[in-house]
């Protein structure tokens, strides 16, 4: 080698695709090492990381765009339950040979647009061959002020159970996906599958249960079994109100049809909405704060002394599931 | 589900496996959604991810100790050329089916022992199934006083040109293993298995190299490539003088019954040293802080003004390579 500028395959891939989500100054263009980025003064540092299979967590035909958003926003949607605020995102991402750049230009474009969306760069990352499926693994740092991240510990007796938005959608449009009919309108057919989809999370009520609430977690893998775990954590019991829990106009035609769905849509994954626990006396503001935040907000139980969280029907019997949630293991 | 306290495998897998690498108060033992951490004072965080695939970056037949030691020092080794302190990590393993306890036991074991080794505990991750290979990302962050994160880009006309340790053992031995044979020594054997299987990461180094390199970087893909790297972003050319280069003992046996390997040993990766540059003034100074650190390193060259790096030989030739250096893509 002389003095030839020979510049790998991976750079230029990096180069065309990657650097145009990597805009924070400390990124330095993905052409280093390493990245750096000054954490916001009396912050603390958020961090979180959460990787997406090929034919596990997305079906092989998927769009590269929404592949990318999926794997981006069940980051997100963790950060929005501690009440953080996105500061950017490392990538690494292993592609079997037979990808192309096509996929690339897909997949890119959609990060991109999520990167801007939620404020939140690429600082960096690792781009592998594999003999497997498309492995995408995403670790994302937000900030929080000092010592307030939300976690699943703290909630008390008396506190407010609330969940954002629609519980069990995307449970219903993976099914959907998956060749259930259950005689839906083309519309709603729509809305489950996209819930299935593209998550959306709930960053816009960040700040609402970082200043509110005494708990709190996304909903990830179905809302029984998340919750239970927060009552786990927070050593307390919990009554939930099932008639009260918050469905979409599709889901309520999917269980008009199947009543037995109910059990999936509360303990299907993917909804990447908040169950949060908010003491009585903040409620109401919580109430208005998501609704300056625009994001529906509904209340479906208290948390009680004791171990566990039950689920009682109109009749207030508590509801007993086959399974809790969702597990690979 | 009534009061049961019903805990997921993977729930079992995180309390037995992961949590005790979790030993950061941050980390919450790994019981919530997101890990925190304050950030010292006055500093920047220094970020970095990498991951590896089985089959690709490692041996299946690999012992899961030294695959864990491998995924976490690779991130490591970034911090280390980066002048960064260590502070933590997260993880995400993506595992086939058939992987069992015996194989986490191992990971694990190796993880942890890395992480007390070099002050880097576990905050967080995910693990999934794949029907692919093992798939292990880490994404690493450490600290550095405000501003001074070394970078490739910053070596300057005059300065000399460092490299610890020595080069082309890990590319060596990874022939070895693939079968070369070039009568060796058993010592001399495991001298270059070892250093492929086992990268020693210079972290002792970090702060000698952030308080003298005017830029540095790892040989992660073979020194000729990457400082070609380093002095593409530094727009600066270099003389390297070849004989300069440090060699192992198995390596100048590997040379003497075959020239050739040479070019492999400097052009493939998985050296984990560093190469960095320093401007006169600092060099002495920079040998006494390595010393101190009980890091060999070795001046073997010096930056020029211009674009390129020229591997010269002994006789003032410049070197030319087939390939430059190790690349996926």
């Amino acid at each position: 080698m002389s003095g030839r500028d020979e510049r790998s395959a991976e750079d230029r891939l990096i180069a065309r695709f990657f650097e145009p989500i990597a805009t924070h100054p400390g990124a330095l263009g993905l052409s280093d090492d390493a990245a750096f980025i000054k954490p916001p003064p009396g912050c603390d540092l958020v961090l979180k990381s959460d990787a997406i299979v090929g034919g596990v967590h997305f079906f092989p035909e998927d769009a590269a765009r929404s592949v990318a958003s999926k794997a981006f926003r069940v980051n997100l949607s963790d950060l929005a339950a501690k009440g953080a605020r996105p500061l950017g995102f490392l990538l690494t991402l292993a592609l079997p040979k037979d990808i192309g750049d096509d996929w690339l230009e897909g997949f890119t474009q959609g990060l991109r647009g999520d990167a801007v969306l939620f404020a939140c760069p690429l600082f960096g990352g690792d781009t592998d061959r594999t003999p497997g499926p498309i492995t995408i693994s995403i670790a994302m740092f937000g900030s929080v002020p000092e010592g307030t991240m939300v976690r699943r510990a703290g909630a008390g007796v008396g506190d407010r159970v609330f969940v954002s938005g629609t519980v069990g959608d995307a449970t219903l449009g993976l099914m959907l996906r998956k060749g259930k009919d259950w005689k839906l309108t083309e519309p709603q057919r729509q809305h489950l599958a996209s819930r299935y989809l593209l998550p959306q999370p709930r960053n816009a009520l960040a700040e609402a249960v970082r200043t509110h609430a005494s708990a709190a977690m996304d909903i990830s893998d179905g809302l029984v079994g998340d919750f239970a775990k927060l009552c786990r954590v927070s050593a307390v019991a919990a009554d939930i109100q099932v008639p009260r829990i918050p469905l979409s106009d599709a889901a309520r035609a999917v269980m008009a049809a199947d009543p037995v769905a109910l059990e999936s849509a509360l303990t299907g994954g993917d909804d990447y909405e908040i169950v949060c626990t908010v003491p009585p006396a903040k409620a109401d503001g919580f109430r208005a704060a998501a609704k300056a935040a625009n994001v529906p907000v509904t209340e479906i139980g208290e948390i009680k002394p004791g171990e566990g969280a039950r689920f009682l029907a109109a009749d207030g019997r508590a509801l007993s599931f086959k399974r809790m949630s969702f597990s690979h293991f």
